[in-house]
């Protein structure tokens, strides 16, 4: 396609790239846009080097590997700003420079943005069904290796407390956190019998009795009563991975006030997603550690964003077969509010045309820009895209944070 | 847990660690091993630097810290070879070594098989589906940007023919493959209408008569139409990728025979899964392109497997606690078979015990060494491994190759 555009002369074509998606994942509520900050950072580090035009040569001809050789983005970006939430049909990204330029970006463009979107938007969901309880993600092991950091900070991003993935706490300063694991317990066992108060005394010994000890190896009762034996009443948490979580939560919380420890926490994990998450809430729960849910997207492992031309040349253009519609033309977006904040309406419009007036309404623009002739303009904090996120949870209508299967949270309106 | 470890010297206990799966994803009937290539050339890698090391001791004593910057994993690991079908419970992968050097190896293990297997799992499904037609992994805009390679890889290993992924070209040397998008047919648009037969002449005079053209920018028998004309009876393909995907194929199909083009094949795309290959066999469709459910794993994005601590210094352990059950002890596995090659059961056995007597039935042993003293032993060969999936399909008992939900294809037995 490249060869072909660069031959013809299409290439150098101005054109208009938008991001959005068609649809959210089935009875999704709203999205959350993650992955920005990923973006502009690879953007500047996506070349092609020796190894990659040693095989692109095998199958390209030498007009367009010198081009790939040369390449560098040299165009603009607007956007949704990461953290920002989102609609079907949220322009949520839009990329304008020469045909070819645009084009090699789709799959880095898409991939950042669809999978760390897809984390970003269970993660939120899961944060409003812990209500206000602490959240670990805790999924490394169940996503690829190096999405694994991406998933912490997109879980992060979207309001998670922590992390146990030490990637993500060194790349992206997401606070660490971790627990033991059974595998810790265990090794303190020999042929002699079971010795759970070996690990939980070596354990106290190295990090203190703030530590989280890790009671459901053998028996609960019983792991529950050498935890405290062991650290004292001031020992930081327990933590049960097994068994009804609920019923064991109650049991264990009891048995903690009783042996005068009312200030050790229960973290619980083991399969949690944000529905498991809002059934514990009436229990005696302080902290959910979250991994394979988490890191799949909790059902919807992939944001399902497209990557479509728009414009060519200040002309608008759009494909015409059935079922997916596309609108053509350069986009900008405004988010009308109520004067007590929660959003209403999300308008879509031509970037040609005049702002739509909003009325009675609060109005905020939601496209900012990202790069202008290549460069970056400011790499978004990972700190304001959260705080973002909370707002945008806050600005929601009711019925927006439901857990339940529904429509988007407000309408879109395009204006044409 | 790796301080404490230390700090108390359990960390140098000789340790086995397995990987297995507790169940297969929901309905499904086998699983297929995949990532052992990529986690062996990862283990060589798998060392922590002086940017890692500098976030540890924020929170890690210095012998912690020391022991990291020495590590080296100098273990045994054996397991089944990539590519060998696997069902709950089977012995994926055996790690021998102190207790230190296998926690460490954890996320990393995990994370690169449950993701591989689960997209070759998935693959395993659609190839099956496909009955021999062309299958072409086109889903990295779907996936984390460095998974997406990993995906096209664990597909071309489970049977795919190709992949639009050109770093898995690169670095794996799956065959590539790819066709036009629609924003080639839309940059040859411009003020004065639709130039479809421009971007066809354009592609046709880059790559020749035996190229894909897209079809279905704006209507798709016009599109046929135009595509012949350009490219003469001769032309490779076609690609459809929106509509009644079977009704337009065989409409397309009756037209390209009358336009004198009986050997221009028909590629289709569009949110396949292998659901929606099978619906199609009746149909004149000559490949398929599939995209997000592949790198997605079709529902299951995780494969689920869990590493436990099973022997500590000779003595099996297991955790005891409900719901999650474990068994103790090393392993080995044998697979049983007719002599006409159908497999009829799997016997996962303790390592120390004698190998079961097969009786009549042809056996196979399962487990092969991987790495000895930290060194690995033999990379696999992807072209073998493919070879493996391939002659594990055909020994599947015919229920287990049904895409419907099922239980696993045979049953496995536990020898105490």
């Amino acid at each position: 396609m490249l060869a072909a555009a660069l031959a013809d002369g299409s290439a150098a074509r101005r054109c208009t790239f938008e991001v959005f998606a068609r649809r959210l994942p089935h009875g999704r509520r709203y999205g959350v846009v993650a992955g920005t900050g990923r973006l502009l950072e690879a953007l500047d580090l996506f070349r092609f080097g020796a190894a990659e035009l040693e095989v692109a040569a095998r199958f390209l001809d030498e007009r367009t590997v010198a081009w790939l050789r040369g390449f560098r983005f040299s165009g603009d970006i607007d956007g949704y700003a990461e953290g920002e939430l989102y609609f079907p049909g949220s322009p949520i990204l839009s990329v304008t420079g020469s045909f070819a330029e645009c084009v090699v970006l789709e799959t880095l463009v898409l991939s950042v943005l669809n999978y760390d979107s897809a984390i970003a938007a269970a993660a939120a969901r899961m944060v409003s069904a812990a209500a206000g309880r602490r959240t670990i993600e805790m999924g490394s092991r169940r996503t690829h290796e190096q999405a694994a950091p991406a998933g912490a900070r997109a879980a992060y991003l979207a309001g998670f407390d922590a992390t146990s993935n030490l990637e993500a706490v060194r790349r992206y300063g997401v606070p660490g956190a971790g627990t033991s694991a059974h595998a810790f317990t265990l090794v303190h066992s020999g042929p002699d019998g079971e010795h759970e108060v070996e690990a939980f005394r070596s354990q106290v010994a190295t990090l203190g009795t703030g530590t989280t000890l890790l009671v459901d190896t053998f028996d609960i009762t019983r792991g529950v009563a050498l935890a405290v034996e062991v650290a004292g009443p001031h020992l930081g948490a327990v933590r049960i991975d097994s068994g009804d979580l609920g019923v064991l939560a109650r049991q264990v919380r009891r048995q903690l006030d009783e042996l005068g420890a009312p200030n050790t926490r229960i973290v619980v994990s083991g399969d949690l997603d944000e529905y498991a998450i809002a059934a514990l809430r009436a229990e005696p729960v302080d902290a959910y550690g979250v991994g394979t849910q988490l890191v799949t997207g909790s059902g919807a492992p992939t944001a399902g964003m497209v990557y479509k031309l728009v414009e060519v040349d200040g002309v608008p253009v759009a494909k015409r077969s059935s079922h997916k519609e596309s609108r053509g033309g350069a986009k900008r977006a405004l988010r009308l509010a109520r004067r007590t904040g929660t959003i209403v309406e999300e308008i879509v419009y031509p970037a040609i045309a005049p702002r739509p007036d909003p009325g009675e309404l609060e109005s905020r623009d939601l496209m900012v820009p990202l790069v202008r002739g290549g460069a970056v303009l400011d790499r978004p904090e990972l700190a304001e895209s959260r705080d973002l996120v909370a707002r945008g949870l806050v600005s929601l209508p009711w019925e927006g944070l439901k857990l339940s299967d529904g429509d988007p949270a407000v309408p879109t309106t395009f204006v044409a």
